[in-house]
């Protein structure tokens, strides 16, 4: 079988329609020929079962792979994903997002795909707006968004992207009081014993700092400010700060200080226990709820709160994920617009 | 027992130096008096042995507090600090960097101290610069150096730190021989069966595209060229690229790329194996030996690359300890400083 090269296709004879199209839902037929995308060829003709000329003369594999990287961006990174994709059983289409795949056992003929491929060099920045917009294209679709990261050594990994609708199981977000307390250098400190065991048992607020004192990070500061709980005091002046006062000092203190106050202010009011999860190295570790501090349940989520505009960096994502995964925690990104708060959940994949 | 604050420091009577400094090693005698680190004076307030007085009035925890928070910057942070190393049993003292602390069941006064600690918050970056001089500090005194680091609810992680020799097992850095290659957009393809069966095969390089050509990362594509091994061809001009015209290709596409083939081409020299460490989010995950590829062996080390006027984000630098643990290597940071690479170690301690 031989193709020709047109433009960002190649073009095979009538005949390829039914050895490439019938038989392996390989291109689309087109007036009584058969378009391959440089994709398809380029794994035809690794497979010997395609050869691609060019002005007459037969083109090795270097040369027609080297010319359609050429042609198409990104090609090697796709080729690399598609071929994956085809030694593992799937049959693979071209779409608007990459690829689409049909479940094992099923095939364009049998049946709709039920995944959307979506592939990414390691090296580029990922902006979430892009993965956004892919996520609502696929659920348009009522497909599944797989993300094919591609390392620089061309391993492959796949992740599955989701909208998450998060529900906490917390009655109260707080409890009911008033209570004095020092913004002190970085942390807020509440000094009555009452007040501090309330908070700390009902709702894990805080740290206690002793056996009568209380230490508070900037979000749960800012979160009993918001909600009349605490009367915020300055360390130095003593006076009492406002919701915008306090907000502006914590920004000083702590850059993506709003960004993550609203994520946990409608945590909080989902009913959920976010706690810092420094340790996680992400903005939160999430409890579904905390009963009594005693049997500290396992927090099941990691959030970490981003920006529309934010990009991610691979590696970076990857290594939130994997960690994520090592802990048995699901990997949630809170994505802020217009005030609204949107959570998507980023996890492995097994393909 | 009542002590008075003089500028930084409170300052107790005679009977004190009885009561404190002999029994409990608190403060350091001076003229007759004792005179104690706000730390150590609000630790002793909390305890209860002493009290503070300002203009003839007994000040309560609370101001005396909030008073040390205004005259010593992180007052918070250490005393946070110091309470929990007390509270451990540990004898703890003031020092240049932090504080020096005693090996458990030993004191100030029955030998030297063993560590010292470096009290940092979690949202204030760190300086690579000032880490490597305590570090150095800490060598010249013979001691361990720990890294405290206080998150925003106030819990501690200690990290040990500590500079790291590094010896490979490999015989040979890479094979001996000469074979093409192209730049492709963001990766090299070795063509030839014999030489990438070679180099895949002998020191681990690369990743095959199918049974007959090899595609290597920039930084193996860089060093092989840089050894002699490839002659890497541009895809547009199939022009030969010397090392020059390499690293100013592969730095437009890696920004980071001087800094992880420095560290790439020293861990070769050094007879390490060194592969991508993306699934784990640093640059490279490393081999001590790869003697065959059938009988991967686990890789030992994650080594990321910075420069060294790096700043550590500690939520970044904790994640990835806490990741490298949970896979069972050691997180290892390569600092480069005038084309010398300082390989740091920094893993979690438990105090």
């Amino acid at each position: 079988m031989i193709g020709r090269i047109e433009k960002n296709r190649v073009v095979a004879g009538n005949n390829a329609i039914e050895e490439f199209y019938k038989k392996g839902f390989h291109g689309r037929p087109k007036n009584n020929k058969l378009e391959l995308t440089l994709i398809e060829a380029a794994y035809l003709l690794y497979r010997k079962k395609l050869t691609i000329s060019e002005s007459g003369k037969e083109l090795t594999f270097r040369d027609f792979f080297k010319k359609a990287a050429t042609i198409e961006s990104a090609f090697e990174l796709k080729y690399i994903v598609y071929k994956d994709l085809k030694e593992r059983g799937y049959y693979v289409q071209p779409s608007a997002v990459d690829f689409r795949v049909y479940p094992r056992g099923s095939n364009p003929g049998s049946g709709p795909a039920k995944i959307l491929v979506y592939v990414q060099s390691e090296r580029v920045p990922l902006k979430v707006k892009e993965l956004l917009q892919c996520l609502k294209t696929a659920e348009n679709m009522r497909k599944q968004l797989v993300l094919t990261v591609v390392d620089e050594e061309s391993d492959i990994t796949y992740y599955e992207v989701k909208s998450s609708k998060l529900r906490g199981g917390m009655e109260k977000p707080h409890p009911k009081l008033t209570a004095d307390a020092t913004f002190l250098e970085d942390r807020i400190v509440v000094w009555n014993q009452a007040a501090s065991d309330t908070l700390f048992n009902n709702g894990f607020y805080g740290k206690p700092l002793d056996q009568e004192r209380l230490q508070l990070s900037l979000v749960e500061g800012g979160y009993l400010l918001s909600e009349g709980v605490l009367k915020v005091h300055s360390m130095e002046s003593d006076e009492i700060l406002g919701i915008d006062d306090f907000v502006e000092k914590a920004s000083s203190i702590e850059k993506d200080f709003s960004l993550k106050f609203a994520a946990y202010s409608d945590l909080r009011s989902l009913g959920f226990v976010p706690k810092t999860g420094f340790k996680f190295g992400t903005h939160f570790r999430v409890y579904r709820e905390v009963k009594s501090l005693e049997k500290l349940p396992h927090s099941e989520f990691l959030i970490h709160a981003i920006p529309n505009n934010y990009e991610f960096s691979l590696p970076v994502m990857s290594r939130a994920i994997r960690l994520s995964n090592s802990v048995h925690k699901k990997m949630i990104f809170a994505v802020e617009k217009a005030e609204q708060i949107n959570y998507i959940e980023i996890g492995r994949k097994k393909m």
